[in-house]
């Protein structure tokens, strides 16, 4: 599988065909480049894992190769694999200021800072990596410091976005570097890799400073406490609140360790500007009347035990959500999230809270930090590339952005669609759609990653729809008589000491089973567990149209 | 629990602060109506649950009483509750054509239409039961035959609205009978039910006619086969689709069971219209060129058995979306259902179809049968109530709803936001909240209802996050000690033979704790076990942060 060297590779460890867990690949002449590894979080058939990161056995085969893991920002489906990686493959990381920030609060939580070499670059740091060449340019996107990469290499040069959208009157004053991207483009692009988030959104999407007016107006005439729940690495979003909740003369609690987290670490790189004596604690704010507060909290997305869902319980010990507070929803639900959030605002209402909520944009306290449709054309357009691979997405929207970019005149046989693990390889001018290398998903479960197998989740599976039916039986080693059992243990199943009569109908096919078996002679245990694990099956089926997992359970004395 | 005579009582059994599983409850002297009794599917956290129906507890305790189940239409969470309210409580069933065409297809498969009292009425029918008047009005909703109730008691007339939207134009003509709301209006209204389940939006809902406009467009202008999958219960959708598909000269082919059932049932009773011979079954269809044949399919909403999920997945046998197709989903995703839809359009794209999809309405291919805010404000204007409760809607809904009725002058004292079981009691032109009656879930689980605990539920959460985990010990009834084990079976926590390291520590920890019992002359089972389980529990968890269900069992001989 070693990959022939003066050929250029790129090829997704993870993010086409899915949203999260990003993992892009350069290799030239010896030298491999990681970008980005995120985390997802598993669909509902992955029972009890806790987290997904990519599989990095190509990595690991060639783990002389690699030589450093740059980072494009701070989202967890870009940082979230980090110290599962960094565990198997400890390579220098390299990343602006606030995204190492918070890769740094990551590696403290798993025990790995000390070890790890990190490298803080900017949008005008060049970095040389054997024939590799890597400078930088300026995004923006829901979380600042955000960059796109050039790597110049002997074959041509290969360009990834990272994610971003024309925001070109950004909160922050990180302009999009629309001439850098120029100059890029017109020095020639080979390939370019551009995510594909929004790829079926029509347009432009609005800048964040939209929200901002719409937080102002809402906060200045809102009576009682005012809540904002946002996701806490939007800091510019961060930022919006902070000012609107100043001008109308609020302090400002923060709630959710997330939230505490990113205030804390862009405040030291300076990245949020709060005024001194503005922060402060839950006690304090209970002695403040309710006008003078407001609230930063997590939970936007409806997780169970974040702040925003324990306050709509009145769980949350130290804060409460009262008549005529104002909740100010700053989010949209991601897919798969929306009945939650749902189940919140029913609680806020409950309360008599005011919520601001609603799907989208329609709000107004919400933009998308992706580029919509016309700015995917616009970067296609500065960058004018020979090929074109879309990221950064599921299969329809990769469809979508390759429609766009055939739209502004990329050759439609340049444009590839791959799966994870799909290489294209460069050299002389061309690009080709070459092996597929092993690419996956490994699972988190507790502490382990990978040890998962489909067995596994098969039982986990079974197991949660109806459970598990266990039958002992001792038997005579001399003769094969029972001595004792059946004995009949449910979890999951029905409850025993409503069922007596279904459990001594199982107790009595079982003895029933055994019986028979031993007439005919079958002395084979594996024969008579199978025999005992078939008849109780179908007789539960019959009866009740239930499939518990039946383990039979012999014992010779 | 008797409820005094000449007292009204109206309450929910379901239906309310949830979507699904509606039911409502009027009580006049000694005489119970039932409305409606459907199903809902359950969330997540139900593990291996079936299907939810209303707890109908409160209706066996008066079960004489009970004279008659009235059901406004044909949808599940109006009619999927019917046969395992009919097993326990077997009173005449009242509703139009089409929706007891579709309940006898349902008791068909229950096997309980033979007994079944079934009453065929219709707009201009009126029934008496006791005091109570009964008599109904037309509405229009996604499904053809929708009523209205207007129950006449001598304490006051009770509206329920069922499901409505006013579509002025509708593809069936079966026009709102505006005339008669009016004068319905116009004589008096004490109290209104009236469904919520759009109060969240604005406006006006559009008519059905708008997605014929555009499937006839999309249909006449497809190259190859056309595939559109809708809700079956939609049955002018449904005309619609056969109409743009006769106008393009195409054949129609009906894949899935429900769409199979509903054609049958609306064709027979003259709900549909399609022209002779245009329905082919699939092996008739690949004889045909492409551009002959149109498919009318099940799946709209991602259910990973129906047609169009097979379809995608190239698992449908008898037929194949082929490069150049043309698939329409011609449906909203009902919040949950996003990603699983998504996913199929994936899979769509990938096949080479073209996937005419989108969020809500933007296609042009769906429109809601729900009335928007304009439409319940009309409905509230009509009727003119005295008293108000909003119905069929999660909270936020109702909330929502309660403001709009406010709106057009509802005094806010007479509005009452109710929860399942809480009854409305009315007599002498005034109405109270009363008593909160039993009301809840009961879950269908195989072919028992309602007897799953929070125990067995509790029980399958954890044995789906991380297993099940067995520690078997044969000890000397005469000394205690061990004759054999401890063996460690593992179902859904790790695979055995990867980690027999693992295996093997258990066994060890297992060994270690029964000696140091036997120490220190602990005998009794139940603490042999409790200090198995914990010393376990407590080591996987510091080990692998897992806590799969551990269960010791010690066998004596």
């Amino acid at each position: 599988m070693n990959r022939t060297s003066e050929v250029g590779t790129v090829f997704a460890l993870g993010g086409v065909n899915e949203i999260g867990k990003n993992m892009y690949v350069l290799q030239y002449d010896g030298d491999i480049i990681v970008i980005d590894c995120g985390s997802k979080f598993p669909d509902e058939s992955l029972l009890g894992i806790d987290l997904i990161v990519p599989d990095i056995s190509y990595l690991l085969e060639h783990s002389s190769q690699v030589k450093a893991l740059i980072v494009t920002h701070g989202h967890e489906d870009h940082i979230g694999g980090i110290p599962y990686f960094l565990k198997e493959l400890n390579v220098p990381v390299y990343a602006s200021a606030l995204t190492i920030g918070l890769i740094e609060t990551k590696l403290k939580e798993h025990g790995l800072l000390r070890n790890a070499t990190l490298n803080v670059i900017h949008a005008d740091s060049v970095v040389r990596f054997g024939d590799i060449r890597t400078s930088f340019f300026r995004t923006n996107h829901s979380i600042p410091d955000c960059l796109g990469i050039v790597f110049e290499t002997p074959q041509g040069t290969v360009v990834h976005t990272g994610d971003f959208k024309f925001d070109l009157s950004p909160e922050n004053r990180q302009y999009p570097d629309l001439h850098r991207m120029a100059a890029i483009g017109e020095k020639g692009v080979f390939l370019l890799l551009s995510e594909s988030t929004n790829a079926e959104r029509p347009g432009f999407t609005p800048s964040e400073r939209l929200v901002g007016a719409h937080l102002e107006e809402a906060i200045s005439h809102a009576d009682g406490k005012v809540f904002v729940s946002t996701f806490a690495s939007n800091v510019n979003r961060l930022q919006q609140v902070v000012r609107a909740a100043a001008v109308s003369g609020r302090k400002l609690v923060l709630l959710g360790r997330s939230m505490v987290n990113v205030v804390n670490v862009a405040q030291e790189l300076n990245y949020l500007d709060i005024p001194e004596g503005m922060l402060i604690d839950a006690e304090a704010a209970a002695k403040l009347p309710s006008e003078q507060v407001a609230v930063l909290c997590t939970g936007s997305q409806g997780e169970a035990m974040a702040a925003l869902a324990r306050l709509a319980n009145g769980n949350y010990r130290q804060m409460s959500v009262d008549p005529g507070d104002t909740v100010i929803i700053a989010a949209g639900a991601i897919p798969g999230n929306e009945r939650n959030v749902s189940r919140i605002v029913d609680n806020l209402f409950q309360l008599g809270a005011k919520v601001i909520y609603g799907s989208g944009t329609s709000t107004g306290m919400h933009v998308s930090g992706h580029g919509s449709q016309e700015e995917l054309k616009l970067m296609l357009s500065l960058m004018k590339p020979r090929y074109f691979v879309p990221i950064h997405g599921e299969y329809r929207m990769l469809y979508q952005h390759r429609l766009l970019a055939e739209s502004v005149g990329v050759d439609p046989s340049h444009i590839f669609i791959v799966g994870n693990g799909d290489a294209v390889e460069f050299a002389g001018g061309k690009a080709v759609l070459g092996d597929r290398l092993p690419a996956g998903d490994a699972f988190v479960d507790g502490l382990g990653v990978g040890d998962i197998g489909t067995v596994v989740l098969r039982d986990r599976k079974q197991l949660s729809a109806d459970g598990i039916l266990i039958v002992v039986v001792t038997m005579s080693k001399r003769d094969g008589s029972i001595l004792s059992g059946p004995d009949v243990i449910s979890r999951g199943f029905v409850f025993v000491k409503d069922n007596e009569e279904l459990i001594r109908s199982i107790q009595e096919l079982a003895l029933g089973t055994l019986a028979d078996l031993k007439e005919a002679k079958v002395r084979q245990w594996s024969a008579l567990k199978r025999a005992l694990k078939d008849e109780i099956a179908k007789y539960l089926f019959a009866q009740l149209k239930k499939r518990p997992m039946i383990l039979p359970i012999l014992i010779d004395v």
